[in-house]
Formats: C-alpha cells, structure tokens, sequence
C-alpha cells in the first residue's frame, strides 16, 4: 500500500498545471467573444460602453485563511467587486482575476476558490464569468478582481446626482459585517491572539448570520439595475461604512444627507447594535437616493431625506462620528 | 531650525492623503465617459466590443526593488499590458491599477510609479489613462494591472489563425530583456548575492540597452494594430521566449512554426547570444504570421515560415529546447 502522498502545491506542480486545474472550474461569460487563453479577451459592449471597476482583497488586512475558507475568498472576492458594478445601475458580465499565492498553496485550495468564484457569479449574476487571469507566486497571498458591467442603454447612477428632497434609501442589511468582524477578532482567536481556524468555525455556528456576511456577503446585485431603472438619482455600494459612504454621496452632490435613526435601526441586521449599523464596513448594501414623488422600487427601504447643505446628518443634527474600515489606521499587522 | 523630517509613507499618511497626491499624476483615458472617482469607471466602446487583458508583478519574481526603481515599475506595469492589448491588433485605451505596497513605502516612490504609468501611456499609448484602481496594503508590493482596447472594427487577430505558408516575422528585438536580467542576477548584487541598488547603477550605465529593456521595456505597441491592418493571420506578444511563445501559435493554429536561426540572430539585439534571443523571456516584441502573398508591415522581420504540422522547427528540425520564465522553476526565493 503506498503512503499518503502531501498534497499538490502551487510551488510543485507549477502555473501551467495549476491553470490546467483551476481554468475549468470557472464559469463563463455570455458577453465573451474571445475568452480566456489569448493575449487578452475580447467582451461584447452591446450599448457602446463597459462599466470597469477594480478591488483588492491582502491577507492580512482584507482576510485571514484560518478564517476564511478558500471557498469564500472566492466568493467574497466576486461579490464585492459586482456589487460595485451594481452600483452604477449596470449588470455584470465578466470578470479577470489576479491571484497571487505562496508556493506551498495547496492546489486544492485554489480550486475551491475557483468554485467560490463560479458559485458566487452564478448566485448574484448569472451569465457573468471569468474572461482572463494572473496566477503569480508571492509570499503574501492577494487576490486582485477587475470587474465589467452592461449599463443596458441606461444612464450610469453616479454618486452625484442626488438632489434636495430626494428619498435616502438602502438595499440590504447593514452592521453584520462589522459585527462579524468583531466577533472573529474578539473570540475567533486563541490564547495568543492568533486567528485560529478551529475556534472560527464554532463562532461561525454560533452566529451564522454576522460571519457570513463578513466571509461570504450576499450583496443585492440585481437591484442595482432595479435601482436604476426605478430612476436613482445616485447611488454606491457601501463598502465603508453607511456614515462614510453617505458623507461620499453629498460631498459628490453637493447636498447634505439626513439619516433617521429609527430608520437605520430598522434595516440594521436582526441583534445589530444600531450605532454599527452607522459605522461598520463590508455591508456591500446599496445606498442610493430616488425622487420623492415615486414609490421605491422593491428591495429599497427609506432610511432619510436629501437636504440643502453639506455633509452627514442624523436626526437633523450634523454627525462627525467616524465610521468604516481603514486598513492604515485598523490593521495591527497581527498574524494569521 | 527644524530637524529634517522622515519622509511620507503609506502607512503614516494613509491611504485617502496618498491617493490625493498620485491621482493628479495619473494621465486621464480619452476613451471615458466616467472617470476614477465613483464606484466604476464608463468607458466607450465605438465599435462594441472591448479588449481586456491582466498582468501581475509580484516583488520577488518579477522584479527587485533594488533593482528597479518606482519610475521604472511604473512604465513596465504599463508596458507590458498594453503589449497584450496590442498583440490582440487593438488600440490600448485604458488601465486599471491595484497597487498592493507595504506601509512603509514612502509616498514619493509611489508618486514616481504614477509617473511611470503616466509616461508609459504618453508615450506607447498616447490617449491611454488610468480609469481606476485600488491600494491597500501588505508585506508584498504587487501591481496588478488591467488593459483594455479598441479594435477599431477589425477582427481581433488570435494566435489560432496561422496557416501553412504563412511567413513569420517579428517586430521589436529579442533577447536583450533576457541578458539584462543575466547581467543583475550575476553582477547586480553584492559579494552576499543580495540585489545592491548601487552596483545596479553602474551595471545600467555598462549595459544600458538590455537593464532598459528588461527594467522600463518599450514594446512595439502601434505595431500591433498595423499588423492587423497588414492581414496578420496569427499574433502574439513574446514574453515568455520566442521559442515557448511560437509553439503556442503553432499549438492554437493546428501547424508547425519553422524559424531560421541566421534571421533569428538578425532580431537579437546588439551583443546577444542567438540561443538567448530563442529563450529569453520578457521581450514584448510581437510574433505573428502574415499571408506569403504580402509585403510585410513597417517594423516586422521576416523570421521563418509556417508549415504543416506541428510545434517549433528551427531550420527544418525539431526544436524542444526549453525557453522563457517560469517563476516556479526559475525564482529562486532570493531576498532583495
């Protein structure tokens, strides 16, 4: 009988056979004329344009693997970068992916984040694949995803467009994230503060809610095109915290942003302390604003008023509490 | 009178402070209807359909900072991936830009990198900009740089459409990349074998034409659509050897590439050996097949001929020699 073999790394089988593993496991695109395995691929533009985006997920601030399975890195990595494509009002249609890892990845383990990938287009955007790729060697394992979207003939919904007297409305649920994060890094590590995978896992069984939507998040993708189509005057994914992320559209529109308390509670993840409903990060809802006149679109919950002015406010008073994730201020450089 | 002060870096400024100071440097893509700044950039697609093209480089294998200086990361960031876009026959339009750098990094290297992709657009692509990005940090600095183009309603010229009869040729010069790197990894480190920014210096004013051309490459970039205009039937962007990137024509194709060592030593550059010229990696020149009937484009040297059957012949023989850059094989894990 022979012994167990260690498992194909990154480092041993080399790029050629690793792509050779993880290619077929990707979905792919509708919109592709020429997909991947060119010098470049070539998309349909039906309308004439193509919405670009671009993020960034480093482990160490962005993710830790005793966290995180490779599977929702995947995943997590498609759908932020939808949601921001979402943002616009567009629909997804591709993306290219920049996986850089250490030699000793487990092949397998890129594999399941190919099916994170796969399932996470299929989920949130089907008809949305992977057209092109980078898989290099790296001591600091980073995942880069560009983005691409069909704006259906339709308007791009910038952040700009919001206009006194227009409705504050928020697809999603806020606070969850952050609330997970918390958690991870407040239970989810050992004696010595090292993120530790075992314990995660028990936290995640404990609250499934907050760290899957810090691991996996499930943004509301098609409801940005309903957004647009109901006629959003401005719209984002917020990606930074609902008071950050709303300081971004009335700075863009040169008005001010009013948000009711009672209101944010009420779309705040269910047990969400309120105030992290205002302040976490990684919500991947969509803020947008609408006309008042209309009625909000399904999805779209009212949570303010566009008003005269500038800035935040909450309840009517000016707010300049802090809100967000900044990986300069918020990472410690910890380990794991 | 105030002691010097330390310099900027990324961790001590933050992000949203270091973003204000690159942006401004970056060149604006004639091509977007929305730039940098909202959730996604919108880009025009005249002719309906878009080229996207993504590269990585990774501190460590593929490129040292002693070696390299932020400038030169910058233009070969952007080189390299319009070269892609180019071997398509398109017109680059745009890039975006993650930027992954350790906090540490002082804001000037990396406003002297937007200079690089600034100048690297100016002038291998004028009216291509930067239409979006991410920074974050991490203990790696990567760049991961996505490409797009026009094909200015041209097919996109695949590297699956040789046919036996074909001329191959060559634009830009081969090896000279490959020598460059030679010359650092022998004589651009110290008697520890560590990569010494000083002795690269003078290593780049001994041998300016192959350290220019594997640390800031110029690609043929506005030969790529020329070729396309000139009926290329095949085309590709050399990086990774002529010999490993002839055999993939002649793989996608279905036919046998059929090179001539004399007019192969006539694309070497100046001083290179022509097996290096065969293997080297890095070049960005562009291979493609042109029909026999033809006058070659400006710029491409005739190299050899398609034939019926399969792989790489030189001068009518089997040719299995290995070429080009593998960084699992070849990076060697060095520090520096």
């Amino acid at each position: 009988m022979p012994a167990a073999s260690a498992p194909d790394t990154l480092g041993g089988i080399g790029e050629t056979a690793t792509l050779g593993r993880i290619l077929p496991r990707l979905p792919q695109a509708d919109a592709a004329l020429v997909g991947p395995g060119d010098d470049a691929a070539v998309m349909r533009a039906p309308d004439g344009r193509y919405v670009v985006t671009t993020d960034t997920m480093v482990h160490g601030p962005d993710f830790r693997l005793a966290w995180s399975s490779p599977f929702d890195l995947g995943w997590k990595a498609a759908a932020t970068n939808l949601s921001d494509v979402a943002a616009m009002g567009a629909v997804p249609t591709a993306l290219v992916v920049a996986l850089v890892a250490p030699a000793h990845t487990p092949v397998a383990d890129l594999e399941q984040l190919a099916d994170g990938l796969r399932e996470a287009c299929g989920v949130l955007a089907p008809g949305c694949g992977v057209v092109g790729g980078d898989l290099s060697v790296s001591e600091t394992f980073t995942i880069a995803v560009t983005a691409f979207g069909d704006l259906q003939d339709r308007a791009p919904v910038l952040r700009s467009g919001a206009r006194p007297g227009d409705v504050v409305a928020v697809a999603g649920r806020l606070g969850l994230a952050a609330t997970g994060l918390r958690l991870l890094f407040a239970d989810g590590v050992d004696a010595d503060g090292v993120p530790d995978a075992t314990i995660a896992r028990s936290l995640s069984e404990a609250h499934p809610a907050e760290l899957g939507a810090q691991l996996a998040p499930v943004p509301p993708i098609r409801l940005g095109p309903v957004a647009a189509r109901a006629g959003a005057t401005a719209m984002l994914d917020v990606s930074d915290g609902l008071a950050i992320d709303a300081r971004r559209i009335a700075a863009a529109s040169g008005v001010a942003l009013d948000l009711d308390t009672t209101a944010v509670a009420g779309v705040a993840g269910e047990g969400v302390d309120p105030r992290v409903a205002l302040s976490g990060g990684e919500d991947h809802a969509l803020l947008a604003t609408f006309p008042a006149e209309g009625a909000l679109p399904e999805g779209f919950v009212p949570i303010g008023r566009v008003a005269a002015g500038a800035g935040l406010l909450v309840d009517g008073r000016a707010f300049d509490g802090r809100g967000g994730w900044d990986p300069y201020a918020d990472w410690d450089g910890g380990v794991g």
